[in-house]
């Protein structure tokens, strides 16, 4: 183990997840209280906040308010869609990110995103290595998606896919309370992976779910489905489907594009109305059935849910920031922090695992094709496996009036104590 | 107090919420154990399930999953829509009622609503003492709107305030992670009062909730309105805005039909169906900022969240239930249980109160005008202290799998016992 002593710098990249910020936690608290960490700073709107010499003192913030981070959803520290260029190709940004580095004697580089954070993470590590700057550079992922390669699963998925779960079944309720005809189509992030639309599954699985199921791994054939739709609804008078904001027929366009025909109508402003995919759906459907049907979209909310998180998925993402320091300090560079699942007596048990930056950046994963069921409509048994240790036990949330106690950050500029 | 002894019925209408089959379980928890009625029974459906005589033997269900009833969102007994004519008009209904009835025994009468239940109680009960048929009629509110006259709020309301309030909390957060800016508008249910936008208020009170509220008390002017948004929006390139589904401008034209040419088709009460408000204005402020957009309907979701409840209401609700056996069974008939509210050294003190139905029946309570801000864009603290009260607590819910554990009735058929 080789003893490298520095500041600490951790920025949060992509769109929020309710535990991303117990990761950045677990990486800041752990920082703050390592003795060869000689000041922990946090980047304001991921890269952009080292770039632009944005970095707030951490040790500044009272502890106790830094510790609801915990519990608040969303990126505290801010957040950025910022790609940066290969350095071959211009290496102004990194040129800066390597001077604030220098100015700060930042000496370990923690970044919490998904996979366009692990390219960028890992761009910065490689670059840093060509300059012979040492910096030891760690990837803590997540992402509601959980579309990141190797590790069994991202810190963010299970919270996104308790909410999820625990919606359907409470729209389930709601959705089979009259006597008369109902078809409900429940619209669920994901463009390219369907993990989170697989998630209402669970719903399902405990007796009061969508009954149709559509994932982007499947080609979605909308007369196919209308059938499906139209038989349920003969026996049943209701019909709940969940589908991935993402589903493409076979051609490879989006099911959400075909609604474009029904956007052309212009409102008295002159612009045509967007709906998405959900409104699309149940109009399309309410066509073609006669039924009374809703559209149901869950939009940032399946994302920000904290007051339903999954409290394994919060302990998991805190132990990943943690783990990114401890390895760091241990000599650890160049890595992304994953999870790896093993079964004790039948339990669930996740163990920290290290990934390379280089494997884990940009490569996607999927729903594998054996866990849908042959008519591509619904998940089996394998994806329940999987998914259900993932989302166990509640957060106990501190509250006050009734109402969640979010982080409110102090933000003390590193630049102004200069 | 004068001793009657009979079968009760409860029954249980209009649109769902968290907790109306608390005030469900209330009721028959308490009539079950009361020794003059001889038996409960639960109506399919409301109202329907007496005149088609579907009826559902309370006794017959095992007790500890009838508990579950306290954490099950929706009506567990099934709802409708359906509207009494006068019996002055056409008797028939009012003719299979009481043949039923009579058929049962029936001596006790519950029902379980909004303000169209309670003009179904109100006639049930006019039209049984015309009859001179002996019956205890007594109504139980319940409805996400708060828009019940002579109560100072309503079962169900509080739960979904708190859902909207967290829900609002946790947007905020996502809303303002990215440097970009962003305007978002959150649509949340209520026609005619404002009462659950309002309650978005409290997310504004925490630190973290709109800027802008607008309710169907107030008329709307959307020019007015994109001036206030361009105003924040141009300081903090972030700004968040809560509306009702039901606003209007000065003539009386919803907002939401400034959206769409489709003609918008009346439901039996003569509501308008609206929906889309979010995504109009969300088209119409990109166009008029440039900023990049988001609507957000929260649908379905605010009225079933049960996860999400107030434990305050939950237990005010099934006292609402307990209460009216309690009165019933002491000769109280024709009235609904409602709440009065009092503070006991500064402490909110929730009381039970006896309403007339005639009184309560096709009336509507909005919000005070007085609690509106002077440009009526936001809630000032009269409607704080009014709401947190009622929010307080959360429910410890009985979970299986990591999921909500939701009541599923034998449902045995009393007419089939026959």
């Amino acid at each position: 183990m080789s003893i490298l002593k520095g500041a600490a710098v951790i920025g949060q990249s992509g769109g929020p997840t309710s535990v991303i910020n117990a990761s950045a936690y677990g990486c800041i608290k752990t920082a703050l209280e390592n003795e060869n960490i000689t000041k922990v700073y946090g980047a304001l709107n991921g890269i952009l906040g080292v770039i632009h010499d944005n970095l707030i003192d951490m040790g500044a913030e009272d502890p106790a308010n830094l510790a609801l981070m915990k519990q608040t959803p969303s990126s505290a520290l801010g957040s950025c869609r910022y790609k940066l260029v290969d350095s071959d190709e211009d290496e102004t940004d990194y040129q800066e990110i390597l001077k604030i580095f220098k100015k700060y004697n930042i000496r370990y580089f923690f970044y919490n995103g998904g996979n366009d954070s692990m390219d960028t993470c890992n761009k910065i590590s490689k670059y840093m290595m060509k300059k012979g700057y040492e910096c030891r550079v760690m990837g803590i992922p997540k992402t509601i998606d959980n579309d990141l390669i190797l590790t069994d699963h991202c810190p963010g998925y299970a919270s996104a896919a308790k909410y999820i779960a625990t919606s359907m079944m409470e729209v389930y309720q709601d959705a089979h309370v009259y006597d008369a005809g109902q078809i409900t189509v429940v619209e669920v992030m994901g463009r390219d992976a369907g993990w989170l639309t697989a998630a209402s599954a669970l719903a399902s699985y405990k007796g009061c779910g969508p009954d149709l199921i559509y994932c982007p791994e499947n080609d979605f054939d909308i007369n196919v489905f209308t059938a499906k739709v139209k038989e349920i609804y003969a026996k049943t008078k209701k019909c709940i489907v969940a589908v991935s904001e993402g589903i493409k027929d076979k051609d490879g366009n989006y099911i959400s594009s075909y609604g474009s025909d029904l956007a052309q109508s212009k409102d008295k402003f002159g612009h045509s109305q967007l709906g998405g995919l959900a409104s699309f759906l149940a109009a399309y459907l309410k066509k073609e059935t006669g039924a009374k049907t809703r559209g149901i979209e869950l939009s940032l909310l399946q994302r920000c849910a904290a007051h339903c998180a999954s409290a394994t998925d919060v302990e998991e993402s805190f132990s990943a920031g943690r783990a990114a320091v401890e390895y760091a300090t241990q000599g650890i560079t160049d890595k992304m922090v994953g999870f790896k699942r093993s079964y004790l007596d039948g339990r669930y048990v996740c163990n920290v695992d290290l990934m390379d930056l280089s494997a884990v950046a940009n490569a996607e994963k999927k729903v594998p094709a054996e866990w849908f069921n042959e008519t591509k409509d619904g998940l089996n048994q394998g994806f329940i496996d999987y998914a259900l240790p993932l989302i166990q036990g509640d957060v106990d949330m501190k509250k006050e009036d009734g109402l969640p106690k979010f982080v409110q950050l102090k933000k003390v500029l590193a630049k102004d104590a200069q």
